[in-house]
């Protein structure tokens, strides 16, 4: 794998896992869908349930300002297997009006755009899902990778 | 999903997600195979290529005794999405004399025997891998789950 093909893997997985640390430094992770635009991932909060796990990433983010995420390919064949981690700063943006009341998430409506597009463009699903909540944007500032058949 | 389902479903994945902190508090997150025995999580570190990826998490994990690890199911019908996360406290296991030159592993021979047992029992790719390296344990203290079925 070189840096072309670790951007290329990297823009397609359709799966991210979004590791962030809380304020009181526990280390916390899910798994997000997510888009890569230039050296930005970009990932959307669902905005219908607002539970505390969707509310736990966005404020370690708020407090930390990091976020890492890895994509990787798992297989039986433990020859085949492969992963990215990509490591930056990250940013909770606001989308729209409903999000008025949360004075620390800030206003960068073209990265909002961007985001949203990117998302949309990549996932069909969002389709039939107009209500998506804060977009997380993680400027990219550290990539490393790693393959078996590389290390073998 | 309930305790049993979410027991289960943790217990038969066959990749997990390891995050963990470093000590200047930047999140790190790698897959790692790993084997449920009670309420411990084991998985292994490969202990042929002595890269800095593989130390990073016994490092982090030395530092600041603590790890969460996620499970989850994508598809592309969003419907059927899942995904369990645990944490708790974590240690680093000395699995052998090799590692003699680590005085900071904690030996525990027969927590380390129970998690290779698990490890190579769940992983028949294990079997022409001779050289296991340290072991890393950790002791669930929380798990949460969520799936988009019960969400909707």
């Amino acid at each position: 794998m070189n840096d072309q093909e670790a951007r290329r893997r990297l823009a397609a997985a359709r799966v991210g896992r979004l590791a962030t640390v809380t304020p009181g430094g526990t280390p916390h992770v899910v798994p997000v869908v997510f888009a890569l635009v230039d050296d930005v991932i970009y990932t959307a909060v669902d905005n219908k349930p607002k539970t505390t796990v969707a509310l736990q990433r966005l404020a370690n983010i708020d407090a930390t300002g990091r976020a890492s995420m890895l994509v990787d390919h798992y297989a039986e064949d433990w020859s085949t297997l492969w992963w990215i981690r990509v490591e930056g700063s990250a940013e909770v943006l606001k989308v729209n009006a409903e999000h008025q009341d949360a004075p620390t998430k800030r206003e960068r409506p073209e990265q909002v755009v961007i985001g949203l597009d990117a998302l949309i463009h990549k996932y069909p699903q969002y389709a039939g899902h107009p209500r998506l909540g804060p977009v997380i944007a993680v400027h990219l500032t550290r990539w490393r990778w790693w393959e078996a058949a590389a290390a073998t």
